[in-house]
């Protein structure tokens, strides 16, 4: 067996993969490995020369090394055949989801398999790559799907902008199937369609589906849905609620809710074309009060550095929503931004309560569903935060 | 109307009672009312006599007043159909949960009846009483839960340690009903049977009913059920794992969850009278593997002080479980120890998985069920905490 290119790391980026998160930067890289090939497999060894395990190295990303095994070259062979066993495992877990066609089938680095993203809508797969050892693999990854898959199409979606930090060109294509990609998956009772070609962020937030189902069995009454995109909370809503305000300010998008919100016979779902901010300050004010209110904002803090003026932003959005509730009102809000942690999230919507000067009950706490798991180790791949809260 | 006794607070237990916590120590209590009436409410004023709301006084507990409501008494007179009322919407709060015939009805603070729990097991319900001024009511609305619920028997289960510390008398006795309590509930598919006046604790934890139902929808293979008390667990894992070994050191409780296994024809559980320290132990040294792990021990850090003990303890227990896991196994495990937040939880877990060597994901947060809300601004109320975690 011809022996790996092997990849030194400092101290501290021995001890960070030791403790199980399996990234290292290329400050941490002491030693770069010999190799120019796309996606090569290193070995990597620590100040002392002791193996660590089997890494994909990334020749332009700042994220140099994504661990792949804490076993050596001759424990574990690193070839197409181990990716797809890993790719076989990351189906397997997905057995606990029975009869959901629209899911999360592969989530990277939680799924061991750094940088890869893969979601089934139906017949369709999107395939999402952010490393460049996977990028080398996707054509491979692609016809193994489609065998143990069964579906008619698997699109390339590497249209985001995680691309640019791995230095790797954007591009959106078929690596499966021919014309057109429109497909229609469920959530529940409701379907969906989309166009895993055309839609904007493919169309769907499979990462929400498990809440769209929960605030569906618990909402009574009148809803109300802030940042309602494709309406996969309304939809849910209008089972057991008697009616259902969507409100988007997308005009294509709040078009998208009337249409499937149509198709589904949810009669009692009216959507308005606005900006949430502004519909919630006018509601406060006017004093229309709701049983249900859902806040699913777009990630408000993006970067660090505007963390403070995001927390602003999300207490102006839950105290306003607070004050719409009727008494033992439920309100379930949540926050997409990696960079607002748990903790934080949870302060300022108990702060938000606080000032809304009512009791408030925390029901329930969720993050996205058991089809996007978190790698303990790698606080990374946790980002979105729900917070079920009845205001009495 | 005759003017309430007043109570007024410190500085400190007035911004604390304006920020929604809902208690005040006796340190922060500047003025005691005058009254001697057992459960005595009372106006709340701050140091400059600005009304805050209407509290229960309690004459000897530590905790002196719990509020009511930020209402004066010339807005809400709080008399016994005010606490009707508040009975009535914690029951109608319950609606979102139907066909649950053992749950918990009312949840004390986070419910607005401050110290004041009921549980419903079939057609008997257990009350159970830690504040002066709710045990001053409680055969009253014993009587309001009869009526509004139908049940048959009504046990006051004040024997618990709490009531010391209120300087309440223990007593268990039937405040509604004749002759013995037993009586029958359901978790899921499986029945149990209660006796309200004999059990130990009630004999049930219903807080953990929702865990007990999620691990049974999530659980396969070959599942150890560890600190398994009457089986809750063990015989929901029993419906899709193909056997399921429970562990509890007590012998009653052990012939109870054989009994309750075989009630419900749950011929693929087996029950193991034995320490599960001692038993993780040596299953991880023997190599004896499972596809499914629940740790549920009773509350191993009751004091702050016992808190690095416990963590040790807690450590110990999650590290074996981790290694006593299958490929892909999963772990569920839970803390009810309210000095042990639930960040502190969830490192020791995440400390767990790194020392265990093997990548582990975190799939769901949990707490006690719907029933069980958590009061926002009483950290006091929030106990109980479920990591749900699958080691690949």
């Amino acid at each position: 067996m011809p022996s790996l290119p092997t990849a030194r790391v400092s101290l501290k980026g021995a001890k960070t993969l030791r403790r199980g998160t399996p990234w290292v930067y290329r400050t941490e890289l002491t030693e770069p490995p010999a190799t120019d090939t796309p996606g090569a497999v290193v070995a990597v060894v620590d100040p002392q020369g002791n193996p660590i395990g089997q890494a994909l190295y990334a020749r332009r990303s700042p994220l140099a090394l994504r661990l792949l095994t804490r076993k050596g070259p001759n424990e574990e062979k690193v070839d197409d055949a181990f990716f797809i066993r890993r790719l076989e495992a990351a189906l397997a877990r997905r057995a606990v989801l029975p009869g959901r066609d629209g899911l999360r089938l592969v989530h990277g680095e939680a799924d061991l398999l750094p940088g890869f993203f893969v979601d089934r809508y139906g017949q369709g797969l999107t395939v999402q790559t952010l490393s460049e050892g996977m990028d080398a693999r996707k054509e491979m990854l692609a016809r193994a799907l489609v065998e143990r898959t069964g579906v008619s199409h698997v699109v390339c979606r590497d249209d985001a902008s995680g691309r640019d930090f791995e230095s790797l060109p954007r591009e959106v294509r078929l690596l499966h199937g021919e014309g057109s990609a429109r497909f229609t998956y469920h959530e529940g009772d409701n379907r969906f369609d989309v166009d895993l070609l055309g839609d904007m962020k493919t169309g769907a937030f499979l990462d929400q589906v498990d809440n769209h189902l929960r605030a569906g069995e618990l909402g009574r009454g009148e809803a109300l849905d802030c940042f309602s995109y494709h309406g996969g909370f309304a939809l849910a809503l209008a089972k057991h609620c008697t009616s259902v305000l969507a409100v988007e300010q997308d005009a294509k998008a709040a078009s998208r809710i009337q249409s499937n919100a149509e198709a589904n016979g949810r009669a009692n779902v009216k959507v308005e074309n606005g900006n949430a901010f502004d519909v919630l300050r006018r509601f406060d004010q006017e004093g229309r009060r709701f049983d249900t209110i859902v806040l699913d904002p777009p990630g408000l803090a993006k970067r660090r550095e505007g963390l403070a003026t995001a927390l602003r932003a999300y207490h102006e959005l839950n105290l306003r929503a607070l004050r719409c509730l009727k008494p033992d009102g439920l309100l379930v809000t949540c926050s997409c931004s990696g960079k607002l942690d748990r903790q934080g999230f949870e302060s300022m919507v108990l702060d938000a309560a606080a000032d809304a000067k009512r009791p408030v009950q925390i029901l329930e706490r969720r993050g996205a569903g058991l089809d996007h798991p978190v790698l303990a180790g790698l606080t990374e791949t946790e980002y979105l935060k729900a917070l079920y809260v009845r205001a009495l």
